[in-house]
């Protein structure tokens, strides 16, 4: 048995078992078609064969097609602009003076969706004096149901820039398509792309044209590698000001609503160059788990969390059952400070 | 110890354990705010309230958010006009002639992308011969990486309308973002909306204003209820030509690139009206398995196949490992036939 | 359409859609021949019945079978001896003076599998000297590959009692099925259960009959309820000294050899009387993980974790790649210091 | 930017980018040290090394704890003697005269648990007149609460060979521990491994030192070669009769108990040499998706399936929600036949 297997700069070529000396030749031939250079290792059991090229990956369409290939293995990561290796320092993303990446841990808070004036002012006052420096609020709503609330639009962006002139606080809303992007940018001090839309290539463009920050919440079904790679198209439209949100993946696991995947925070950390937060309401759909999980989200180098407050949850509209009341959010505050303090950092 | 369970038309409510009557009078009273009717029950070790509500789903934002309440089971189906109840006689989409949802097994082949007008027309050619009745093929390709071929764009789509012309079969390819729908409406027969865009719901409503049949992809973290959700977002904008497509899930399984989660397709064809196709060659990314789950998916009860077909897979810009060439294509067709006769079906 | 819900004690019965009015009654017979007490209700658009009964979910086999039923539905949780309703105050297992589950937060530290008295020895005293209060180490190891190391088996035992004689640190070590239980128990203070035995009940009964503690790790697709009706099964054989601990689950996201489920933290300390500690090795497979996800861990509630530590992991027998040499150990530890002051805890 | 790539016959090794050319030295040291042949390549952005050995995989532990190591790749299959490279042709297990992995498919029948004689010889004569080949019945039975009906033991052991001697049908029933092996071979025609005892090792061992078949059932969070590695086991110790059963894995996808896998049976005929079943009861846990995925996983190339009849449904102890009754089981009988047909096979 002569199995053969095939190196390249960023991608690896693994032989089926039993290939002919024929068909390997012919696997080198079409790598040189695309003006790599095959080198022939000869092993134990298999031969071996190495490929160098400046850009393997974006050649090796096709090569998989091949019929004596078993599998492509990419080495490199694909992305290019977002990673550590293009920027050493991390990026800190600036909104109206508050800082996202820096030494200082910011919360974000505010309800799930607008839905009037009053319930937008009294809660935007009530998060502002408990130390939340950016306002969340929804006036897009993508919701599972067509027949629930689907937001108020762009009532609900004047009602956010009100609360905006009110308190003070920059702040940030969802984005749905690529029609909606302008009028969003047009209140939003940062424009949020949902998790439904991570791979909403469309608006990733769009949104990559902007000079606005953009917050990117990772897709229930998204890889480490995918997310990054969302992040990349943004970046790659000009846009380098990107705040990622882990918010939770799908898994068997049905105690919470998604499982929150806080591993993915160091390794985020150390690939790229990008700050990150943490969204524990969404993740877990429970309020009740929602300070144990921020706690455990910043201990794990998260640079912020987004959490959602309502003034009245029991008058929400929607995602009431993961939301704080005002005096439940002064606590998480209060108790994050110490903990905050033990991690070397500032809140 | 004393619990409560509420019981509604449409949900449950229970209560968390040692809930004292006060608490459980004050979720009551909000019940009845709401025009609900409780019905209260006293059991060994609990009491049992039930409530009787004609829309109960909807009015039971807020409820979970009331400090008594453990969660919120929800009993009835979610969806309406996409249900069997709505509709007791299974939809037939009909294209061209074509008719998606009958007796007749209907197959859907063609490369993954549009790269050039000679590989479509002789794809398209070589799949009419073998039998298949639609073909597809991307003109606006959503690609993970940025950096991969993004599709030709209106370009394609002229190329497809060309193929059309000369081989008589209908096509279908994506729409990506709402902008884009008017254009790819002018040119395609069935438009399909991918899986990263299952719960883009502007999209959604988009095409749902259409008057021509959609093919919804199946989201790779969607459950049953969700992916029928987004078809229901359709069919409430007026369109009811839609045929869905299961196209594999994500797991932990990692021998194919999704797992391909066919139990769906008997479970579909139950609970709706709707036809349903797999597409075997996203959903396991492999070649060689594409005639094995394809026969699967028809023996599940599938209406039919979405298959990848490249005239020269060596060649392609996209996912050339999972299309099969128009030979292997012939022998897949072949041996379709006496299996889909086994069922008591057509092809 | 009537739909009819019949509403237990313990479970839910949903009726489909369309059921006649004998079916219905025929269902009603059948539970009162379980001697359960069925209450009817007539609702908008469904006739609702509830029947309540003393041990409801016991005498459920059967009547999901019915062709009236669609679904049954669990209200109250199936685990009694562990749940907090059973015993209000949190159980702390002491071994040898160790208490896990009290205020302070306990670090148990040593080697993936036992390889030679120096190397655990030096281990050992390593960990100690940075604050370690466990020595763990496996002898029977459970591998993947029949032709990795599989543990020096009682050999192991006796050095893990050496290195217990000249440290003073009790040791925790698996079992791997029924027949090493005693000879574990001879050795060790805490009996582990390792993650791919979680569901093995002839060995749950088996540790359940021992007055020793028991280890007992999350199996990977096991829910929260399968994982405390595990130690529901132990606890019922009369052995109350259980300490949990999650150690990843698996899911499609592929950065992580498991993905590490902190969220279920909080849920069992509401839930159950019992301490749960994690073990940041198992579940991340990187090193470089261990230090962010052990904090990540304390500060989400857990009562202590576990942790690899190796004196030369370059030459380790197994998991080389997810253990901290020594000195990194003696860094975590004194990282967690300030942290865990800051939740308001000791180590 | 240096980065360098280590190339094993069954590992490859990536090295961290901007590693120095010390570390590197390093790292070929340690390779030279366990007896491999490292072979340097200097590519465009990395220098890459090629190291040859024979056994390399075992050689590797260590490698990956090396700080200049990002991570090491499997290459090889870890699998051996299961492997279709070990013995080219399929394995028959034959049991009583039927043979499993032949061109006929074979179907075993019965219920979840043995409950009692009349139960078990009715049922059984029911299948066996249907065309069921082997019977199955558990009298250890492995149940998440240990409140639920645990088997009958022994006693259903007898009554399990009673129905054999009445009905001439072979009978598979589970073991679920070491210490019940010997019991169960003195009754059972062929060994069950249960789902939740895959990677029972001490398990595996045990029944592959029987001259007796063996079913194992795939674990819910096994991936491919977790699972043919677990056969590896059994193989190992001497025992060559061994029939895989794929019943679902663990995924989001609520509308099924498991997700069931499909697409893993053709890559399984594709690797090893061995017979693979399916049990599309405990995969679905609905009794009205049995005959579509029955009809499914044999359109996918099973050998077999395994299905659950009860002769009363409504008084089973365990499992009634999914067991079909014997006029069912004698319809998807007859509905197989055609299709069996169509697939070239017999049944």
């Amino acid at each position: 048995m002569v199995t053969a297997v095939i190196l390249l700069g960023d991608m690896i070529i693994i032989i089926r078992p039993d290939t002919s000396q024929e068909e390997i030749d012919y696997v080198i031939s079409k790598l040189k078609d695309k003006k790599l250079r095959p080198v022939p290792l000869v092993g134990v059991e298999r031969t071996v064969i190495a490929v160098i090229g400046d850009d393997c990956a974006t050649s090796m369409d096709g090569i998989s097609a091949l019929s004596a290939v078993e599998r492509v293995m990419p080495v490199s990561k694909p992305y290019k602009l977002v990673s550590r290796e293009a920027k050493e320092e991390g990026t800190v993303v600036t909104v109206d003076g508050v800082k996202i990446g820096g030494k200082e841990v910011v919360v974000i808070a505010g309800p799930c969706a607008v839905e009037s004036e009053e319930q937008v002012l009294e809660t935007a006052k009530a998060v502002k004096k408990a130390g939340a420096k950016i306002l969340r609020g929804g006036a897009f709503k993508p919701r599972t149901a067509p027949y629930s609330f689907q937001g108020l639009g762009e009532e609900g962006l004047k009602i956010l820039a009100k609360a905006r002139e009110e308190t003070g606080l920059p702040i940030v809303t969802e984005a749905m398509d690529v029609r909606s992007v302008e009028l969003v940018a047009k209140y939003a001090d940062i424009i949020q792309v949902g998790s439904r839309n991570m791979q909403n290539f469309s608006l990733l463009k769009e949104v990559g044209c902007l000079n606005k920050p953009v917050l990117l919440k990772r897709g229930a079904s998204a890889t480490l590698t995918e997310f990054l790679m969302a992040a990349e198209y943004i970046m790659l439209e000009g846009n380098h000001q990107i705040i990622l949100c882990e918010r939770g993946i799908c898994s068997f696991s049905d105690h919470t609503r998604n499982t929150l995947d806080l591993s993915i925070i160091p390794l985020v950390k150390t690939l790229t160059h990008l700050p990150i937060i943490v969204d524990p309401s969404h993740a877990t759909g429970k309020y009740e788990l929602i300070t144990p999980m921020s706690k455990a989200a910043l201990a794990a180098g998260a640079d912020g969390l987004m959490v959602e407050v309502h003034c009245d949850p029991e008058k929400a509209l929607s995602d009431a059952g993961q939301s704080l009341k005002p005096k439940d959010f002064v606590q998480l505050m209060k108790e994050l400070k110490p903990l905050v303090k033990g991690l070397g950092r500032e809140v």
